[in-house]
């Protein structure tokens, strides 16, 4: 099935996309097409995809849904029209019953007729709209990944799809972490407000300079832990489902889509 | 000068005037006419006026001006049709060089040609949206008085009128903090966000059981203290500023407008 002409290819994000088709961008896209959405992968068979797409819509703070392709449709027209989720992802991986398999560059040796793709609002979004808010984000200030953390909160289960919601955290001021919440309230397609701040113990953080995923990152005198909910809760219960099989993109290596994180703001 | 109608006697907080101007309300205002905006009165004369209007211009959050009249006139068209700030707030405090000399229960003996009332966003506004968002206030449960501190946060000078920020605070959970951040952002006309939340030390705060005005209220494990500029602040700043006249609500003895409160959400 080929991608059709119209689009508009004087787009940032169009541009991004066919550099990575073209085999030029195998690459983490932070700072790529800056002010586009950014969206994380997840691939499913059709028999687990229902199940999945269930649990997106019981958890929308951890698994805020932007777009699932028909079975077997490649293309996301919602978030491209040129857009084709085999070969638009720098890098990909391929998990068996829960267990990563392989590191693969195009999906073209993997794709299936049943394949349901899903495509997932990432935090990339709101940190833009912090940044330009004024309000600092201290894994970018240090160059590293945002640290993550299990916690005790539970996820709505939905068939096999169950487990713990993991969060991202985010150092700031009191007058920030206001702010902050202000800021990504506006923005629900992409995790939204915090879910929590203040006393890790309270969400079953033990130690917050040891999270689970990501680097740990410094927090000053002052300073409180401010908890997003997170996209890398579904790819964590997926791992506990186990699935047969599924796809998701390798760490970093996000699909740009032609939404404007700004066309994602509530109000 | 006399009110003049026409205005809708069918509305509860024209009824609850037309008590108070009667002389059968003199009792706090807090309950009745649920749903119409009450407000803080200030009453200066002219010359304080002017130097108050510019504090209150730099200091919205503690200072959110509903409405200002007209040197002279009792009037205040903007939050009533029939509204006389002369007779219809339950009672009245008379300073003098920044000392309280008696309360009053009408001011046809003390108004002035030269007199100009402020009115200022109060937190019942605020209060009420939280309480139909599902968010428990403490001092409500308790029935007490809400607890207020001074702080260490400046306030921007005008002239003679300056001083610390007075902020109240209501402990939450810290779910119900974040959701008290959007709740209240939603109304800037009335205190709006919190100022602060969390370490009370941070704000120059010693000990939450000993507020500086109020009562204090029970924080219970797992919560956090949240902080919101308080109508007090003018107050206090008045109060060292020493006007040579002054007149304001006694606590708790405030204007009911006819403004809705549903009609000072932002958003």
């Amino acid at each position: 099935m080929d991608i059709q002409p119209p689009y508009d290819a004087t787009l940032a994000s169009v541009a991004a996309r066919r550099a990575i088709r073209a085999g030029g961008l195998r690459v983490p896209t932070a700072g790529l097409a800056p002010g586009f959405v950014q969206a994380n992968l997840c691939i499913l068979p059709a028999a687990d995809a229902q199940e999945f797409l269930l649990f997106c819509q019981r958890n929308p703070r951890p698994c805020p849904l932007l777009a699932c392709s028909d079975p077997g449709d490649p293309r996301l027209p919602a978030l491209g029209a040129d857009l084709d989720i085999r070969t638009d992802i720098p890098r990909y991986r391929i998990w068996r019953d829960g267990a990563l398999t392989e590191e693969v560059d195009t999906l073209h040796a993997h794709w299936r007729d049943d394949l349901v793709a899903f495509l997932l609002g990432c935090s990339f979004s709101f940190e833009e709209a912090l940044l330009a808010a004024g309000v600092p984000i201290r894994h970018i200030e240090q160059g590293c990944n945002v640290p993550m953390y299990r916690t005790t909160i539970a996820t709505a289960p939905a068939g096999r799809f169950a487990g713990p919601m993991v969060v991202s955290m985010r150092p700031m001021r009191p007058a920030e972490a206001i702010r902050a919440v202000q800021v990504t309230s506006r923005f629900p397609a992409v995790h939204g407000a915090p879910v929590h701040l203040g006393d890790p113990a309270a969400i079953g953080i033990a130690d917050l300079a040891r999270p689970d995923y990501g680097d740990p990152v410094e927090i000053r005198a002052g300073e409180m832990p401010v908890f997003w909910a997170c996209g890398v809760t579904p790819q964590s219960v997926i791992a506990s489902a186990k699935p047969e099989f599924c796809i998701t993109h390798a760490p970093g290596c996000m699909l740009i889509t032609d939404l404007r994180n700004t066309s994602l703001a509530a109000l």
